[in-house]
């Protein structure tokens, strides 16, 4: 058995990575969410000097990877690798940015589960001496998002009550193998599964079965409990999604009730800002993560976080062809202290 | 610096995994081509009893690599990771592929550079210690690429000769931590190159440049040269992408041509079976490396091969939008004997 493993779905980092430094820049209605006061950049408007809402979503992930490199300190020549993705099609946001940084570039596509997949991915390449310094990034927007998800934004159509908003938002994480704390100590990487739902508004319900399914492997495999975590943070299954999560959870014998908190529930103030579910987007965990968990880490208000992205792998066609939409969930664990 | 790296670019691994086995699954023309003798299966129709192309090329790349698997003689739980990715909006060939496979799903987009990209991450998780077996994926399909791409197949429009014919195949490689020959030694990761070209007509040309790059790149990095292999194979240039890619590493001092060709022109016979500039899509250096080149490794007639798999990260949104073509091309050193 490969000597990082532990159980059937976990690597047991040995030279845990360190997060250097992260960055996140979001859209307006974010930030005037409650998290408004942790990100480093607020822009004015949903097309930041740009002609298109992609373009100014593939600017947002430009920007926040150049943001990053600026709060670690360090320039494009010293990353030995950029790992991103997008929601777009052919990960336009993330290609087109990449063109305009000279690092060596792995696209990826996990849907909302990025963040924690190029994490994951990040830090086993650190971790096995591949690289000194990874930039991790992704991004949303939720005018790109509608218009190639759902309907042209000039329809007005109205939005079920299990509907999420897809957050306008970039975010980015910069590994090293030197460094301080917070460390990535572990990463669970999680399966497809498809609980067989049609809605593609309602998402949270169909992702809800992968972050449960990820996270009590985690449990397993590791041997940690819930109370080894300040938090775990599922991506953006949103209330819906987390409810079903958290009973998933439960069923299994573990109960996280007291450290479960979700990006989609914490990114929006739904009652006043009309989010319905709350948020979603590959940018709703990569902002509430190196926005404002983060520095929760840093400052010691959190000690050991479980960041849990979730993804729904669906497309127009696919849903078009009548298929359902299967969900895919990634666990990386986070911590001041190395044990 | 991370003790595995050398030069700018380039990861040479310590301890090389072994490609234990291979698969290939093709089309109906693909398999009427010159390397028909070389492909595990040839499948009858575009459709393989599917409703529709999508979920036949889905269907090619889940039983591509249970084929590899089988090839392996292994089973699915042996398998740590599956790294996977298509061209198909939100890669829904790899992740309802995926969803059928009980292994843990990293999602890739690298557009037609995917069969390198998946080999160069699971090499390096290999050698890491991460995962003692990982499946490496890739399809495409000429008909889900045309509709998505460019025009309907009812539509009949007349295809210019820089035109490139989009492979209908899968390929999969499953990298063990123990085996024999033969091994992956070294990984080159490219960066995007964008020489703003604007005909979704002439992607080889779009991509040439950074095939070239990463090439020089893999040379300078290594210390290897061009004699020092048996083959040097990129993805899916074609002709004219080929000839573009030759010009520009003469122009750095290296003569590659009596060991350069293009998967592109090696799959079909473009005389005979009317693909203008040659084959294309992630599905092209899938089944030209897993089927052909991976069996001439096998029985030494090649013994040193670098496989530079390329991609044109376009998308009919950027297009339409004005934007050109950025290429990235990532290179893979391939060899029997371990230096």
């Amino acid at each position: 058995m490969a000597h990082k493993r532990l159980g059937k779905q976990t690597v047991k980092l040995q030279n845990p990575p360190s997060i250097i430094a992260t960055s996140s820049i979001v859209g307006p209605k974010e930030g005037e969410g409650p998290l408004k006061n942790f990100f480093d950049q607020i822009i004015q408007d949903d097309l930041w000097g740009e002609e298109s809402w992609e373009k100014c979503e593939s600017k947002l992930q430009r920007e926040v990877v150049k943001l990053a490199l600026s709060n670690a300190k360090i320039v494009e020549s010293q990353v030995d690798f950029l790992l991103a993705g997008d929601l777009l099609n052919q990960i336009i946001a993330s290609s087109f940015a990449a063109r305009q940084l000279a690092i060596p570039f792995f696209g990826l596509y996990g849907a909302c589960s990025t963040m924690a997949e190029s994490l994951s991915l990040g830090s086993m390449l650190i971790d096995g001496g591949f690289a000194d310094k990874i930039a991790c990034a992704t991004s949303s927007h939720f005018s790109t998002a509608e218009r190639q998800y759902r309907y042209p934004l000039e329809h007005g159509n109205q939005r079920p009550l299990t509907s999420q908003w897809t957050v306008t938002g970039a975010g980015a994480s910069i590994l090293s193998s030197s460094g301080g704390a917070p460390y990535i100590t572990h990463v669970t990487t999680g399966k497809v599964i498809d609980p067989g739902i049609k809605d593609a508004n309602n998402m949270g319900a169909a992702m809800a079965p992968a972050a449960a399914d990820v996270i009590v492997q985690h449990f397993k495999d590791t041997g940690l409990k819930p109370s080894d975590y300040d938090l775990i943070i599922t991506g953006d299954l949103a209330s819906i999604g987390k409810e079903i999560t958290e009973e998933l959870i439960a069923k299994e014998g573990y109960n996280v009730s007291n450290v479960y908190s979700d990006c989609g529930i914490e990114i929006f103030d739904n009652k006043k800002q009309d989010t319905h579910a709350g948020g979603s987007g590959c940018g709703c965990s990569a902002v509430v993560f190196n926005g404002y968990v983060y520095k929760q880490l840093l400052s010691k208000k959190l000690n050991r976080v479980l960041l849990v992205s979730t993804g729904a792998l669906l497309s127009p066609t696919s849903a078009m062809q009548g298929e359902s939409i299967p969900g895919i969930a990634h666990a990386v664990s986070i911590s001041n202290i190395i044990s």
